[in-house]
């Protein structure tokens, strides 16, 4: 402990951070205080600003400071595919790693009974809403393959058939640059049984 | 890039913290907006405290609220003894690491001149008055074995000289735990140079 209360409250704080313990709290705290002051109060400022004022986006979910996000008012986006995420940073994931020019739709989270994530949670009424209104014709299903994303991906398949939309799901297989030697089993049996016919 | 510009400022305005990164900042940023409001909120209002009103102890330079630090007016702490540090990180590591009592000078820097840092920057002319008083009788030199510590150490030691002061320096060699097969050249050569007598 640092003989300065507000520095030790500061440090205290840092750690609210993912992957930030006493050591790194401690190293950040000191470093901004030694080298970089401004820098530290526009931190600060954004932070309080970023809490205040970011909430969801009433269409989609994801983040956003206004009520409806620039995604989803932005009207060259295909208004026919719905990709649904867990998370907003999952939805950042797919727009930097692809192509895909539809719209989304951020569950905040996965089905997971136990921690009190059911469908009402997810915004799945707002999600089957937003199918009846007949405009989406394909759900893209982008939950994480863990055992709570397949039975959310099962739950949203089934929305999809109440509502006639087709539904699909990424693709899972041997990762590009992977090596069969280290993939796990479940992967690679994964892969084994949906292999594809090669063109000639 | 989010669609949210308040949240991309943010995640810019987190990069400003030591070892984080684009990748890290993202993940922080959403971690807190996801899971962690409250704390971030906690976060900015310390991190805006901790910028406007710490400063430095008049008497030891080291990070304080107080015009005088909580170290420097405890009456308990041997006034006979100054330890100079470059860092008030490297005084919590002292105070952490060690069972010293004493008093410290904190340089907020080390002898660079190419850098800008002079006698003056490094509070200097604060020590030799310090020293001026009469009451510290060891000066413990614990800058940093760089070549600018070095440099900053020797200084020191004239300025203790000056003042009839008895100074020492931490001593250097063989980490505790280190092996010899992986320990750089010079310290291993400064550690076989100052070999110490084993006694009986």
């Amino acid at each position: 402990m640092s003989s300065s209360p507000l520095l030790n409250d500061l440090i205290d704080a840092l750690r609210c951070l993912p992957g930030v313990g006493a050591k790194t709290a401690q190293r950040m705290a000191f470093h901004v205080l030694e080298r970089d002051r401004a820098g530290a109060k526009k931190l600060a400022d954004r932070l309080a600003t970023a809490v205040e004022r970011i909430g969801n986006c009433s269409r989609c979910r994801t983040f956003s400071e206004d009520p409806i996000c620039a995604l989803c008012a932005n009207p060259q986006r295909d208004a026919q595919l719905l990709c649904v995420v867990e998370t907003p940073v999952d939805q950042l994931a797919v727009e930097q790693a692809t192509g895909y020019r539809g719209r989304y739709f951020v569950l905040l989270g996965r089905l997971s009974p136990l921690d009190g994530m059911g469908p009402k949670e997810l915004g799945l009424d707002l999600l089957a809403a937003r199918l009846a209104e007949n405009e989406v014709h394909e759900l893209i299903v982008a939950t994480n393959p863990t055992v709570e994303g397949e039975a959310t991906a099962h739950l949203l398949t089934q929305i999809a058939r109440q509502a006639n939309v087709r539904a699909t799901r990424l693709a899972h297989g041997v990762p590009l640059g992977g090596e069969l030697e280290f993939i796990d089993r479940g992967t690679l049996a994964h892969a084994f049984a949906g292999r594809q016919l090669l063109s000639d």
